[in-house]
């Protein structure tokens, strides 16, 4: 016997890389464009001095400016450190079953740590070989279910239709549908709250509100959910998200029209970028999402064209596993400048990588 | 068969009330300072447009710091979202076995919380009557073992002597000793770390750096604890700390000077306090602490002094549980000042419950 033995074993989750310096950053699916400016000003109106104070206990700041921009009620939302920490307590609030969590084989790669982590048992579902969902394997016995929507690292989405199929016949599970990108295509789930008890909506502000560094996710479900969330968020930490956060969220979600144009901008860019990916022999899906999911010209391995493109300290994504996206690279859609640099470097790479075949 | 069935059923930690307004706040002890005005500088200082990236991954510029201030390795230093965060992932990471958790019965209510909430078997061990701790209760087998130094609410440090032979005795199991108010007195463990393997030592800026509303929490151990807490914390969530807290801690932990100072004031102030509620006929422990856990003169119920002093904009804590405790109220050490306006509302309370008695 020994304290070992009392350690608990997991095989964490692998963020991609940070690097810092003069890089193009494609591979982290950060946004290009800063936060609106009313975030650096409710920063800058913030008074030190409140830092000596706890935060707000029911992050009331926020949840208010959330509940007025998507008429959802205060007491369905729920908001934490990042759509990670929301959905960590998902899991930990949702899945105390003994029968599997069912989510996608090609999906978020985080949902098989935290079932691992808490020893949730867990069954990946295949996705179809144009990686879309099936809602008919989503019949199985479960005790609960996961789909990101749009998807990630694929960037399709499924229509609701699909989706309202799976809560509908799964009522005695809770499904959660991960919307960290939605913001960017894809229809959202947040009307069935409502309707379906066992729905639970996750969002980010990672991505379409730029502020991946100030770590603020939510979630909208059923007041009958949102009381179990609640309880065991206050079981693990009462004051999660801090006071920059709180009052930075609120400015963000209230400043509507600077959200607006910068999504939109990193649509056009997506959609010429997706153009210029298939010129250059890509093949390449639509994309719902801030980031495309493309593959180099046959007979030229993504993991050569991810390294080659290091080497010129331009970061992509390059996931090994399941085999069956290892010859894909995902590319955050960055600046218009940015992606002018991709494509130039590509230009070069790509042959070169020809010859070498 | 419903969803509900999955559901965790938990009784969560109930944080001390955060009235706002024009009160006196002696309730959750809280700095009655402000922040160093380094850190108002560094939050001044960071470009906004920082915000669109992820924080760092490894908490560098905020671990770099503790690593200099505190001359431990970088890599035996772990940070979170307050030491509530930090403490949370040593339950996780250190407590996975089937012998239960001790922590004596009268400590921070957070502890049996967390036991709970990951389903860790835990046992109370019974603190003397004057509320310390006898090392020779440790030596029953256990599956880990946790001790806030200086302790909450009796405000009482025990001498490193203690600790240490606790320490020694269970070197099959994993020691947490928390020392969220260390700053106010007593002896730190942390020299113990490189000789004790299964040793945690966690610290929080919320008290004596002035920083409750930044959530910043840290711990320090041997390498091989370090890599487990890793593990299980990028198993829940990659980036915790956001980019304010990251550059505030760093710049709070670098300013000595300021430290001394309030920490100083705090415990001048409690010492006078402490007098004064003696004065009163309050028994009052020496405490080691940033706040009092004093017991109304005999026939005067706590929770109607609790109750009183509400009604005059006065906050202090009561526990009702566990029992011997409901007859004591702990009092944060505020500003000269506020401690005045303290002592003035009990000349006034203490006469008139005396009567009603």
């Amino acid at each position: 016997m020994s304290f070992r033995d009392n350690l608990r074993k997991v095989t964490p989750y692998v963020p991609g890389e940070q690097p810092r310096g003069s890089v193009i950053k494609l591979n982290t699916n950060e946004c290009p464009y800063p936060p609106s400016p009313k975030v650096a000003e409710a920063l800058r109106n913030m008074d030190p001095e409140r830092l000596r104070l706890y935060p707000e206990v029911g992050i009331e700041t926020l949840t208010e400016a959330l509940s007025a921009y998507y008429g959802v009620k205060k007491e369905q939302i729920f908001a934490g450190v990042g759509s990670d920490d929301v959905l960590s307590m998902c899991f930990l609030a949702f899945f105390e079953g003994k029968k599997p969590v069912l989510f996608p084989d090609v999906t978020y790669s985080f949902y098989d740590v935290w079932a691992e982590v808490y020893r949730i048992p867990y069954r990946t579902v295949p996705l179809d070989p144009d990686f879309r969902i099936r809602p008919e394997d989503y019949l199985a016995e479960n005790g609960g279910i996961v789909i990101a929507n749009p998807n990630a690292p694929t960037g399709r989405a499924e229509e609701l239709s699909v989706l309202q199929e799976i809560i509908e016949k799964n009522q005695d599970s809770v499904v959660i549908i991960d919307e960290a990108y939605v913001d960017f295509g894809g229809e959202t789930a947040l009307p069935l709250i409502d309707r379906y008890p066992n729905l639970a909506v996750v969002r980010t502000m990672s991505k379409s509100r730029a502020m991946a560094g100030m770590r603020i996710g939510y979630a909208f479900a059923s007041r009958e959910l949102m009381e179990v969330l609640q309880a065991v968020k206050y079981s693990v930490n009462s004051y999660t998200m801090n006071t920059p956060s709180i009052l930075a969220g609120a400015a963000a979600i209230k400043d509507e029209s600077y959200f607006r144009e910068i999504t939109e901008k990193i649509i056009k860019t997506r959609e010429r970028s997706r153009d210029v990916l298939c010129g250059l022999g890509f093949s390449c899906g639509r994309s719902s999402t801030n980031f495309l999911f493309a593959k180099p010209p046959e007979g030229i391995g993504a993991a050569r064209v991810f390294e080659a493109l290091k080497e010129r300290r331009i970061y992509v994504r390059h996931f090994k596993k399941p085999e069956r996206i290892a010859d894909y690279l995902r590319i955050t859609v960055g600046t218009e400048e940015e992606m002018d640099a991709l494509f130039a470097a590509l230009r070069e790479i790509l042959p070169a990588l020809r010859e070498e075949a």
